[in-house]
């Protein structure tokens, strides 16, 4: 259903892109994957990521024998350990060493555990970098953590060039012996723009500031590598390519030398040496275990894991070489048929250069895409002002789906089948 | 099995709770929860509540249907609202307008932002207090606050009389017209004491001292009204006497008159007027969702509302008569039973001053709870350095369990079951 007209030059992309399923290495990942229905066209993995199988099973699981049967038992049966062993599977593929990531909290307060904590262990320097394109969550936080941190804190926000690429030469150079830390996304939520971590990070530690990297839209298809790049600080969340569910708790980074001299100032009792003993006066827990705060949300923490391991037994080499080619053959898909009815490319032309989705411009973006959702069966996102985003996720997107979905999308603006959508948007775009 | 040997007294007080039972307004609620081992006597409601059967349903409906199937979706079609949606809900058990309490982060995160937002909005008062029979989550996190709150505050923490009862009459003796904020748990964790909460923030308000409530022992069994106490802020835990799961969000409570007076620390995207208009600068949403911060754990979350249900369908008027007629049981219990072989009560003896625990001391009370948990298939718990606890939960706990909790207690006090367990507690106890 759904699906518009096949033109003679669709039938040759429609071969071509058979041909390339037919020889994706990762193609049986999808059947990990509960795929209710077969011609819906999900291409938001960047936003929230399919449900493995497993991880249904998993959770039922945790229901009713975890929770259910083994009642308070639980705790002490792996639910305590689980921000921690959650960390250490993620730190597998994203570089780091064990206890040097725990699951925890929101992407948001993590960030400002972290922002607190690095800002009050740089006493004397005041300035806090970043730019135009993090995303909004992070620059509220690092809004409310400069003034919880003491001090006076001026942050500076990098405008990029164009909407599309980092600001890479004028954030260097803004980095200077005042500054006190560089937050930044690694890859950019509207553009998808990819930050080299390595580079950037050396840059902020030649003016002696610490980095602070939130990997939100890369982790699952950008490879990262915390401890070659020497990144400081890290968050990301588990809910997009890592596909943890609906808002899955976060995690944070520290890398292990930062660890001991940095304090949570949400001080809370999972951080605290030793949480038991109900001591009245506070005292962090050595490691990576200050950065806890409150009870973990047991049900959606222990949602993370199945997976993830999906993501780790693909491996990130082949998860990285699929979204490259997937979102270079988009491209070409953009260049053939989308330009000529309208459509800009917002996102970089070189692959190395962008995370798993591509970005594109059309006046109209919202309409369209609440068309392509309610009438196509095509499921993209939509992003202020005129960005509709595309992304591949290289666990189960086909590159048949890739010719589809344009095509569904050249059929909504060609007869203008976004014209009767309303021009107010849903609370979630 | 497990049982001990039946006593002819224990025959005569089995009869009475059978009788009791019979009589039980609540009786068929207990039906309503997954009990997989009818032997297993089960006494941490204050911990962790019991999986309502509805529970189980909705979670397997919530992940099948609503992640796996409806995808993002699923952020229009109810999540995005569930913040709201499941704190009003609440707001009917505890006294709240609705838009006055939302369900997000642990209590200890929410804690953090009212304190902080509360200091703020007192500039030139510079004291906080508490007593040292609060939730030590509680004063690590009023710690960590008062730096982040900036200005110089001190943390006064009143010692208790006695360990058991709050010390009342000197905390009102130290509200004055520099204190800034009260912070007191409203049911004590250890002793079960139970403060009243009008008088209490009658005080406070005649000094020109804000208030903060932690309600998480008293929420489902402590009848409470927010509106009518006058309280100004609170906090609590919904996996207790509410059954919401292992770390399920906790809730904030502002009263309506200040939510825009105070600003949330944590200003994080959801919090936003605009999330979704994705702007650089924070500006804080009007009302309760101002203390939203990052996206929330649907999974645990939507696990607290078919719990929530049960509470409000049994009616806080029955919970409490029931859990003031058990705890009154216990401790006639004790009396007779337990006292003899060495155990204190460590609750307070009005009713009326008790949530819906009781505590026993014993200088083996630790390895005594383990006895218990390995042996006798009773769930108690321990707290240091010599603490008991048996809480009842009006909606599932049954008179004549008591009766056996007690009699099981006795057996492994008289043979010394305890001495072989050993002396160090597992994590958590």
């Amino acid at each position: 259903m759904n699906n518009a007209p096949i033109m003679p030059k669709q039938q040759a992309w429609m071969e071509r892109a058979q041909a390339l399923d037919a020889q994706d290495e990762l193609a049986e990942f999808r059947q990990q994957f509960v795929i209710e229905d077969p011609d819906l066209i999900y291409l938001l993995a960047n936003s929230l990521g399919r449900l493995p199988q497993a991880t249904a099973t998993r959770m039922a699981a945790v229901v009713q024998h975890e929770w259910g049967e083994r009642l308070i038992r639980g705790w002490n049966e792996g639910w305590i350990n689980l921000p921690q062993r959650v960390g250490d599977q993620l730190g597998r593929l994203l570089g780091a060493r064990p206890g040097e990531i725990i699951v925890a909290d929101s992407t948001s307060v993590n960030l400002f555990k972290l922002v607190v904590a690095a800002l009050r262990a740089r006493p004397g320097r005041t300035k806090i970098l970043t730019d135009d394109l993090n995303f909004p969550s992070d620059l509220y936080i690092l809004q409310g953590a400069k003034h919880a941190a003491g001090g006076e804190h001026q942050l500076e926000i990098i405008p990029s060039p164009d909407g599309i690429h980092g600001p890479l030469a004028d954030l260097v150079q803004a980095m200077d012996e005042n500054t006190a830390l560089v937050a930044l996304s690694h890859t950019i939520f509207k553009s998808g723009y990819t930050y080299d971590m390595a580079a950037v990070t050396a840059r902020a530690h030649a003016a002696g500031a610490l980095i602070l990297w939130d990997v939100s839209h890369a982790a699952g298809v950008v490879p990262i590598d915390f401890q070659q790049a020497g990144a400081d600080l890290a968050v990301g969340c588990t809910y997009k390519y890592l596909c943890g569910g609906p808002g899955a708790p976060a995690f944070l980074y520290v890398r292990e030398a930062w660890q001991n001299a940095l304090h949570n100032p949400l001080s809370g009792w999972m951080g605290q040496d030793n949480p038991f003993a109900f001591d009245l006066q506070y005292r962090s827990a050595p490691g990576i275990r200050r950065f806890l705060t409150g009870t973990p949300a047991i049900l959606s923490l222990a949602a993370i894991e199945s997976g993830l391991n999906l993501v780790l037994e693909a491996g990130i080499a082949r998860l990285r070489r699929k979204a490259e080619r997937q979102t270079a053959f988009l491209i070409e898909l953009w260049a053939e048929q989308l330009q000529p009815v309208g459509f800009t490319l917002k996102s970089p032309r070189p692959a190395g250069m962008r995370g798993a989705h591509v970005t594109f411009g059309h006046p109209e973006a919202m309409r369209i895409s609440l068309a392509l959702k309610k009438e196509m069966n095509v499921i993209p996102d939509f992003r202020q002002p005129d960005n509709l985003r595309f992304a591949v996720a290289p666990l189960y997107t086909r590159y048949t789906e890739l010719v589809d979905a344009t095509g569904r999308l050249r059929h909504v603006v060609e007869n203008r089948l976004y014209a009767k959508q309303a021009t107010e948007s849903p609370v979630v775009t």
